[in-house]
């Protein structure tokens, strides 16, 4: 299997543009990190006030998204590159998606965090909720740092601490659903905080997906639907 | 802007490949639609019946992911594709990963229905969601015929008609909602049925993502976040 080496391109510029499209992606992907950070602060501080900033930042990786499709685009056509090198391209064009999507869940998030800061606040569950959003971030930063190092253990690391962030949004879940029974007034707000639990779930599965693209360009095969990623078993 | 002349290939060999790719990510899109018409068919008849077809579609799309995500990294690396032609191929392989999580909501959609099958029935609700399913699986072809006869105009006409989908979508959870507040021992299946509707709502999401693709497919042009693909407006 080829593995990846990224120091034997012909042309300095090509070298450069290449390093250029990896160092984007990661800003990008820093970018929606603060993002879940951010969300998970409105949750827990109930103060709203970082809502603008959420919204500048979506556009900012709005535009970085387009700009870097086309920048891969771009070096398709005119550099036509192949293995390894083709690789890297075409990887960075499937993050692309996932972390802006991801990005959209974390506003989703905040907005509705907005709404519920108005809400007479049950700690338990904010704390779960708080929790879970910890946890999904910390697994960006990871499937950021597999991409960045390479690295197929921690990308492997990253694809089973997916089972820990489903196990909070299961445990947000019973103690919802638990609250919505005693309290039928109090349903509409009990599920705002549902939709924030199912969305960090959601960040937490595409987090999933940039792993696979990572062992995907180390390993120069695609795990997806093989188990393999999901056991990070033998190979 | 350079729009689409397929016919103006140098190899023979090329021009087949490049059809065949094409055939195949309308097949591949054909079996998602069927899963979507079978997830309906289970919530409509309360028959749990077909579930078994239901996981052995969704071994062929997941197979057709890879194979045609495989097909399309060769003609990358082998043909070195430039402008429409490149086009079709990115386009291609940013529709697969939309549609394979469209099969993955339709089957999500039918294991819950297998549920639902042992509950008691409210005939309104479930008639609303199915006719939400219809209305995705709608907006599926509809994608799917703007991508294969490449038809700007229908693909705005999807776009727009996810709004239709929404529409639905809210009315489904206020009616779940009422009920729920109404009989909190039946909130578990309540939700269910609202989990079902989420990922219909998720469904025409991902469609206009698709639709999305095919006018940069047509266009040469990328529409995301620009207010262009949602307004279909002047251009």
């Amino acid at each position: 299997m080829d593995r990846l080496h990224l120091s034997q391109h012909i042309s300095r510029q090509f070298n450069a543009e290449i390093e250029d499209v990896r160092k984007r992606a990661l800003a990008m992907g820093g970018l929606v990190e603060e993002q879940i950070a951010a969300a998970v602060t409105i949750l827990e501080s109930r103060d709203a006030g970082t809502l603008a900033q959420i919204g500048e930042r979506e556009r900012r990786i709005n535009q970085s998204e387009v700009a870097l499709d086309e920048q891969c685009t771009f070096i398709l056509a005119r550099r036509q590159p192949t293995a390894s090198d083709l690789r890297l391209v075409l990887t960075v064009m499937k993050m692309l998606g996932d972390l802006e999507r991801i990005g959209d869940e974390a506003k989703r998030i905040a907005r509705i965090g907005e709404r519920l800061v108005a809400e007479e606040g049950d700690l338990d569950v904010m704390a779960l909720l708080a929790e879970l959003g910890a946890a999904t971030r910390d697994m960006l930063r990871g499937a950021l740092d597999a991409f960045v190092r390479l690295d197929e253990a921690l990308a492997h690391d990253v694809l089973r601490r997916d089972v820990q962030v489903d196990r909070i949004y299961r445990s947000v879940q019973d103690a919802l659903v638990a609250r919505m029974q005693e309290y039928p007034d109090a349903i509409p707000a009990q599920l705002d905080r549902l939709w924030c639990a199912r969305s960090f779930e959601r960040i937490g599965d595409r987090c999933k997906n940039l792993c696979e693209f990572v062992l995907y360009l180390v390993r120069g095969k695609d795990v997806r639907h093989t188990g393999l990623a999901k056991a990070g078993a033998a190979y």
